[in-house]
C-alpha cells in the first residue's frame, strides 16, 4: 500500500498525451499494489466528451520489464474473450507500456467494484466461475511464463530462513519446512494447465453485489496447473481471520462455481487437498522471508506467516470429501 | 500520504447507505492528507443513474471533532457563494459527519483537477483571484476559530525545540528563533480579517489548465488577516525547489490576481514582507518540531525546515516594491 514515486502534473499530462484518451482532468495516487505505484486518473474523454477513468501503474521493483508483455498482453487476451479483467490501453504507436524516468508505466482500464471483506457463498460461487472463465480463455494465450514460486522455491526459501529464525517468529513454524519437502515430493505434474493468476486474494477481486466486476493484479500470473489456482483461492478466502476456522459453505460454493464453468476432473479433485497444502506453503514461505526482509522501519505492513501455517494444519487433516460436491 | 485505517466493503456500503447518493460501486484509498485517511469513492448515482464521485475522509488525529462543523459548514458556505471548494454531502438526517468505530467521517464532493507542480504566472494569477474570492465570500460566515499557529506558537515551538537541536538540523536554523521573536513584536493586529485557508500549498489546489477547479483541505482554516493568507501562497509557490531563487513574475501574478478581485489596501501591501516572514516562520517551526517528532521509522516523509528558513532570509532582505504592481 504505497505510492513510491511522486509523479507531477506535468509528467502525468505528458504521458497521457501519448494516448487517445482525451485530456487529463484528475489524478490521485492510490494505496494499492505492494510492488508498484498506482494512480487513479480521469480524462475528459476527448471527442467522446464522456469522462473516462484509468489506472496508471508504475512498475517500481520485483517486476522484470521483459515480462511486462506477458502480463499486459494477457489482460487484452482475457478481456477480448469476455473475462472481467481490465484492458491494457495502448498508446498511439500501439505500445502497451512506456517509460518515465527509466521506469515502465502502463495505462490500464479502470473497472468498478469493491473487494469483498466478508465474502458470502454467492460471491464465492461467482469467483469460482470467473476463475474457470479465465482458465478456459487463457488456453489460447500464446505467452509462457514459469511459476517461480513453486515447490522448489518454498523449500529453498524456508531453508534459507533457517529453523532458528523461523522458530523466532513462532515455534510451530520450523516444521513447515518438513511439510514443504514432503509436498514437493508428492507434487503432481500431469494435471491440466493454463495461465493461472496464482495470487487471487480478495483484494485482487472487485465485485458489484454478487457479480465479479474485475479480476486484477496479474503480476504473479504464470503457466501452471489450473486446479492449483483454485486451491489458492480456497486457502485464501474460506477461513476466518484467525486462520483456524474453515467455512465449509464457502469452500463448497467456490468449487461448485468453478465446476459450473469448467468441470474438474477426478484427478484434479483428488489432488486438491495436496494443492491446497502447496498454496499454504507458498504464502508461509514468502511471508516468513518478508518477515526478516521487511525491517520494522519499512512502510509495508508485515503479514504473519502463521496464518497460512494454521491453514496448512487444516489441509493436512482434511480428506477429499472437502472438495466433493454434497451428494445431490 | 497514507491510509491509516482499513475500511472494508461492508463498512463502506453501510456508511454510504445513510446518504442519498446511490449505491457504492468503487472505493480506492488515496495517498492524500497527512492527518486523515481518504478514499475516492464512486456510486451509481441512485435514481439519477449517472455515476458520482466523492471523497470520504476519516479524521484520524490532529483534528478536534468539536471543530468539524467549522470546517465542513465553511465548505458549504463557500460553495454556495460560488467558490471552487467541495461541498459537504449531508446524510439523510442532515448531518455533515458520521462516526465509524468511534472515528468521525465526512463525505465531500469530488472536484476534478490536478495540483500544479510547475505553476505558471497564469496559474498564479488564477490562484490569487480564487483566494480573494474565498476571503470575500467568507466574510459572512458565522463560525469562528482562532489561528493556533500564530506568532506566539512559532516562538514557543522553536524555543521548545531548543537551539542545540535546531543546530543539529542545520547551523543556520537557531537564528530563526530570534527572527520569530522580532516578527512577533512587529506583528500587525489591525489588518482586515476573514476566514483564511492558511495552508494553501500547491497540493491543496486543483487546476484544470489555467483555471482553479478546487481549493481543498481547509483543516487549518481560521479567522485571521486576509493578507497573511496571500503571504503564505507567496512564500509557498513563488520559489524554486531549492528555496533560494525567487521568481518575481510568479509573485507579481499572484498579487495582481488577488488585487483583481479584492484590492489590497496600502496598509496590507506594506505589511506583506513582514507577513511573508511570518508565513516562513510558521512552516520553519512546524517542520522543525516534526523533524524530531517524526521518527525515522514513521510512514511520513519529513520536510526540511531549511527550505523556509532560506525563504525567510529572502524576505528579510526584500522591500515593499516586491509586492507593488509594476508601474503602468
Amino acid at each position: 500500500m504505497a505510492v513510491y514515486t511522486n509523479l507531477g502534473a506535468e509528467a502525468l499530462s505528458e504521458l497521457t498525451s501519448h494516448y487517445d484518451v482525451g485530456r487529463l482532468v484528475s489524478a490521485k495516487g492510490i494505496a494499492e499494489g505492494v510492488s508498484n505505484s498506482n494512480w487513479l486518473i480521469e480524462t475528459d474523454g476527448g471527442e467522446k466528451r464522456a469522462r473516462r477513468q484509468f489506472i496508471l501503474t508504475m512498475y517500481e521493483r520485483r517486476i522484470d520489464i521483459a515480462e511486462l508483455p506477458y502480463f499486459l498482453d494477457l489482460l487484452d487476451h482475457l478481456a477480448a474473450a469476455g473475462s472481467p479483467v481490465p484492458r491494457t490501453i495502448h498508446d498511439r504507436t500501439g505500445a502497451t507500456h512506456r517509460a518515465i524516468d527509466g521506469k515502465a508505466v502502463a495505462l490500464i482500464e479502470f473497472l468498478p467494484g469493491i473487494s469483498p471483506d466478508k465474502p458470502t457463498k454467492e460471491q464465492l460461487f461467482a469467483v469460482g466461475e470467473a476463475l474457470a472463465g479465465i482458465h478456459l480463455a487463457a488456453q489460447s494465450f500464446p505467452g509462457h511464463r514459469e511459476n517461480r514460486l513453486g515447490p522448489s522455491e518454498w523449500v529453498e526459501t524456508l531453508a534459507r530462513c533457517g529453523e532458528d529464525r523461523l522458530a523466532e517468529i513462532n515455534p510451530d513454524l520450523p516444521r513447515t519446512l518438513d511439510v514443504a519437502r514432503q509436498v514437493k515430493e508428492e507434487w503432481p505434474t500431469d494435471l491440466p494447465r493454463s495461465v493461472i493468476h496464482s495470487d487471487l486474494f480478495p483484494d485482487n477481486v472487485l465485485m458489484v453485489g454478487d457479480r465479479v466486476s474485475g479480476l486484477i493484479d496479474f503480476y504473479f500470473a504464470c503457466n501452471d496447473m489450473m486446479a492449483y489456482d483454485l486451491a489458492v483461492i480456497h486457502a485464501a478466502w474460506c477461513f476466518d481471520e484467525s486462520g483456524n476456522v474453515f467455512n465449509k459453505e464457502l469452500g463448497r460454493a467456490l468449487v461448485a462455481g468453478y465446476d459450473s464453468r469448467r468441470a474438474l476432473s477426478d484427478e484434479e479433485r483428488r489432488a486438491l487437498p495436496l494443492l491446497a497444502k502447496g498454496a499454504c506453503l507458498r504464502f508461509v514461505a514468502s511471508r516468513a522471508f518478508d518477515w526478516f526482509d521487511t525491517g520494522a522501519e519499512a512502510m509495508v505492513t508485515r503479514k504473519d506467516p502463521m496464518q497460512f501455517a494454521r491453514r496448512l494444519d487444516f489441509y493436512e487433516k482434511a480428506d477429499n470429501s472437502l472438495f466433493t460436491p454434497p451428494a445431490a
